[in-house]
């Protein structure tokens, strides 16, 4: 009965890992609020993806919160940078870095501090919703270079939330879920695959075309492709012809 | 010599308690990044405000950052409710709840896990910044009401911020700094009053006209009031004719 279903806000990005977490939070009862950010990504494709997613996870609600951070000032933001190697594997859950291999240079839309500020979101929207649980698809195994990722800093996250809001002292604390954090990319996929996540709808190819068709030859594909094989999975991933 | 001083990040609303912060951070050596946000306030009024306290204080920059909460559903964010008194009162150097009073309802212009949402983009701000520094006008002593004014709730945040970021762990820890936390009002105009603070230019009035001048008659005004008359510093606030 969806009606009896207790609210959960969930992060979404459009990629393989958050469409995950969306299909877990949903096994698991909640009537779920899909929240992605557009903060002036190299184009929409992540943005469609993660609607589609959404519609096709059965989420109550999507919201696409607008936060335009170049603000900030436009070098540190979007800059033709090199980009290490574990730099190019970020996948967490949640939207975030956009990233394109041209030759050796790789111009980044950066989102600094950007899991404090999609979860500081998620806890606004919480508060609204009057729910307790908010469910990120961080994890730790693959991508544990980035700090906002590991599980002490979901931890203290949640410890501060819980002093944040009138609601969390008053006993209804809340939960910071985090399913995927000690998952390998297999594990993921075979657990998404067992919950009917589409795959074909996710996009995590960084250089995906306006169709969202992958490039099957990027670092971001690459470690996709290794995932499904290793969860013994047929790859439904949209490549476009070469 | 402005090139030597270290950058500081201050959230600033345009209000009293802000303004008298952004004096202390300046006092202290640093080189102010003044943050605003524009959430959907009633009127632009305080966001003028702030941006003429921070020329008139030296800030090196003043940002205002667009965040559009009505994504979350407009009901919880600005409704005709009664506000109780201690609601009223709210004014905690951030920019935030924009209260305007009418016979007895008041609609609020809320914003929920609203220090958690300012203080995080503060902290990617400080990131962009390479700065360690954020400046907040939380005060403990009138405010207590509110979870995110607290002293545990600020300490919570900066542990979370220092696990956030590759710099803070790095060896460059961030401080969120509250220097009014602990004073009465009545100390914060004695304090931003010695520091050069031209209060003429902060609006706390909830009923502010379009020029920003003040009704004299709501809550804030009379806490206003109050202060400067126990801080026996003259009160230059523009009130608007009756």
């Amino acid at each position: 009965m969806p009606s009896t279903m207790p609210p959960a806000v969930v992060l979404l990005s459009g990629g393989l890992d958050s469409a995950t977490t969306l299909a877990i939070a949903r096994y698991e009862g909640f009537a779920c609020h899909a929240l992605s950010f557009d903060y002036g990504q190299r184009h929409r494709i992540e943005l469609d993806a993660a609607a589609a997613v959404a519609k096709s996870l059965g989420a109550v609600q999507h919201v696409v919160m607008n936060i335009d951070l170049r603000a900030f000032g436009g070098s540190a933001l979007t800059a033709e940078i090199d980009v290490p190697k574990d730099r190019l594997q970020r996948d967490t859950g949640a939207p975030g870095a956009s990233l394109q291999t041209e030759e050796e240079h790789i111009p980044i839309t950066y989102v600094p501090a950007r899991n404090t500020i999609f979860l500081s979101f998620a806890l606004g929207y919480a508060e609204v919703l009057e729910c307790t649980d908010i469910f990120i698809g961080v994890n730790a195994v693959d991508y544990s270079g980035y700090p906002d990722c590991r599980p002490d800093f979901i931890q203290a996250f949640e410890t501060m939330a819980n002093l944040a809001t009138r609601s969390a002292i008053e006993g209804k604390p809340i939960r910071i879920r985090t399913p995927l954090m000690q998952l390998s990319k297999a594990d993921i996929i075979r657990r998404g695959n067992s919950l009917g996540v589409d795959y074909a709808l996710t996009v995590s190819c960084y250089q995906a075309d306006e169709q969202g068709r992958a490039c099957g030859k990027c670092d971001s594909c690459r470690l996709r492709q290794a995932g499904f094989v290793a969860a013994g999975v047929p790859d439904p991933t949209r490549y476009r012809p070469r």
